[in-house]
């Protein structure tokens, strides 16, 4: 059987003001023709399909329309990842459900994992008559108790990757059940963060969790194991065969350098697959550029239509600067532009005690804040909702604003209390 | 034929704090329960079934669940309300499709009018082997313009009642093309406000749209009108056979005393139906009591689960009289509590210039303050809010707010330059 394997595509993401349209919908266009080429017997995406979880019309309109596509050939499987909305993808899959009457749908949403006993995996048949067998394992949320899979009591308190290994124990148990070496062809997918994966560039694992949440060892015995969360293409740690199929677009700086790829992969009942890359090229380039205006002029020509973030060095103050690098790249898309002015830089004290631990993110704000030239009384105020944020952020509540407190207490007046 | 007219769920609806979705779920139940009841041929749901463009998941679980549940019966149609996304009903309309692999889907959203020649009327066969043909009006925007209908361009200038009689009359011929009076049933169906028909007590033009969009001599010969928009269930004015369904439940206080209702229609080929209202009761009564603690003590055993606003009569200002009216109404879901103390209130002096114009609505919200005691710098900052938030409506651009705008200067920095 053929499989294409796809992930991560953040429909709806922008990099600050640029939006990243244009390159997904290339891209997408590549990867449909690929699909062409491939003809596969099921295409699989390993989820964070959306960048949102609740995405606007455009880029459901985009993602719905490319499944479409993408089924024309074969059926689609989407897993929902952590960006996604779990509940929006169930609404997906009841839409397709009621438009089919019950019968195979041509694309199908997993919203989150189910045990094998309650339709945990599903099966599809292949051109040459294999029987394919996948357990998806969309993002379980750390916060998550197992209590569909039924985790008994004592293990409740277990940490996130226990309990996650308890899911891929079900599903392996499940996968095993009936299981006949000489026609059945073996898949597991999840969108998760395997022990040992490595991040892109400046990624920090702070942005993916702050624990991984599998490792290798427990995933079940399959033909070819599909992977999505991680945006740098990569083969699975160990001896697994599998792949995170990647972004199909650098998201960020930090994959600035990666070459973006799907995943094609022809596997047979009972054996490893064989896995081929094929490269996507729809996504333009992110481009960094440092140095003075002179020498940002020497690039002018290498850079094309590339994502632009510029760093000019200058002795003094340059007004208008940011026009003057602007006309100098008149095809590019500025992420940004800031301006290093040697007459111009404040010196930052800070003592962390140890050398080698990270000042707490309040101090780094606000020494951003200092190299920005930020009067002091807009730091102060910036500060305050920055801490407002953090702390709300930290502790998993709404943030409040002065204004709007102020507001609602006139407003509704006494009936608030 | 049978047809089952629905209209103006509002799913997602909330009346300040209080949010409907008991109210909704006991009534989509009466509404799903008079459906097998009646078991007609057709369900119009004439528009607003959601209160939002863009839903909460929870709202489209219950409204595409109901939707499902009513499709069980007879094919469903769902006209875009004002209050709808349009795109989001394409989006739907086209999981639908995929589902369905282009064969007639139980569930059919329409989010804007086509012309009759571009599959702008759709067809359905009874149970008795009529044709019953369907002209759909979803809600048309002031703002749009008819390109898609080729309005000519010596019309473009025309005004609003005027571009949506020319969709009326194309819908309208298209409806009269081929007709077999021996065998067709013609419906109209539309989202907008017809001249003369009424709102509901305290609502006011304003929130409907300006002027109205259609007028009753503009419609097409049908046997039916089904009509959304206005929450007041009413027969249209003139002598069209027509309704509009109105909302299942009372949206706010204005609809406090209106009985809800669904509309039973039977028609035949050439006729005029006969029309039957069933009456809804799933939604709470609204109810306003107004007088001192001891008058509404005497309602004590009146208000039932009821949503309450109260207006309570005090001589000298009571400390936690809020706590004391809610014991009151144990069962009650408590909108407002509003104080109306003799000895504070204040007088406010307005001079219109004439008697019977409306106030401007700055000048009604500075009194609405003073009339809750509002802390005169408090006042000063509300009103700075709300004028600025009433300009940017008006202007129909997005309010800035100097919180924001403070915190992007210090955060972006030259960047935003």
């Amino acid at each position: 059987m053929r499989l294409l394997h796809v992930s991560d595509w953040h429909l709806g993401a922008t990099l600050g003001r640029v939006r990243r349209r244009p390159d997904h919908e290339r891209v997408l266009g590549e990867i449909v023709a690929v699909c062409a080429d491939f003809s596969p017997d099921l295409v699989l995406h390993t989820g964070d399909l959306f960048d949102h979880p609740r995405p606007a019309t455009e880029d459901l309109s985009l993602g719905i329309e490319t499944l479409r596509r993408l089924s024309e050939r074969a059926p689609v499987v989407v897993l929902a990842g952590n960006h996604d909305s779990a509940a929006l993808f169930g609404i997906f899959d009841r839409l397709l459900d009621l438009g089919s009457g019950g019968k195979a749908k041509p694309v199908r949403f997993i919203p989150k994992a189910r045990p094998a006993a309650k339709g945990g995996i599903v099966d599809f048949t292949s051109s040459d008559g294999e029987r394919i067998r996948l357990a998806p394992v969309p993002f379980i949320h750390p916060n998550t108790l197992m209590e569909v899979f039924g985790v008994p009591p004592e293990r409740w308190k277990a940490d996130y990757t226990d309990q996650v290994r308890y899911v891929e124990e079900n599903l392996g148990a499940g996968l095993s059940e009936g299981y006949d070496p000489s026609r059945d062809v073996l898949l597991f997918a999840a969108h998760l963060h395997v022990g040992g994966a490595t991040f892109s560039g400046s990624e920090r694992p702070l942005h993916i969790t702050d624990t991984f949440a599998t490792r290798t060892e427990h995933l079940p015995q399959v033909s070819y194991a599909a992977f999505g969360h991680i945006h740098k293409p990569q083969s699975l740690p160990g001896t697994v065969p599998g792949e995170y199929a990647g972004s199909p677009i650098a998201i960020d700086f930090g994959e600035r350098d990666e070459v973006k790829s799907v995943v094609c992969v022809e596997a047979s009942p009972g054996a490893a697959a064989s896995i081929e890359r094929v490269e996507l090229s729809g996504g333009r380039p992110l481009v960094r550029l440092e140095g003075s205006l002179g020498e940002l002029e020497r690039h002018r020509h290498e850079v094309g239509d590339a994502i632009l973030q510029v760093i000019c060095c200058t002795d003094e103050h340059v007004p208008q600067l940011a026009d003057q690098v602007t006309e100098l790249f008149p095809e590019a898309d500025i992420y940004d532009i800031a301006e290093r002015c040697s007459a111009a830089l404040v010196e930052v004290v800070t003592d962390t005690g140890e050398a080698d631990a990270e000042p707490p993110l309040g101090d780094l704000f606000r020494e951003y804040l200092a190299t920005e030239e930020t009067p002091a009384p807009a730091v102060d105020r910036a500060m305050r909702v920055f801490d407002d944020l953090l702390g709300a952020a930290e502790a998993e509540t709404e943030a409040a604003f002065d204004e709007e407190v102020l507001f609602d207490l006139a407003t509704v007046g006494k009936a608030a209390s």
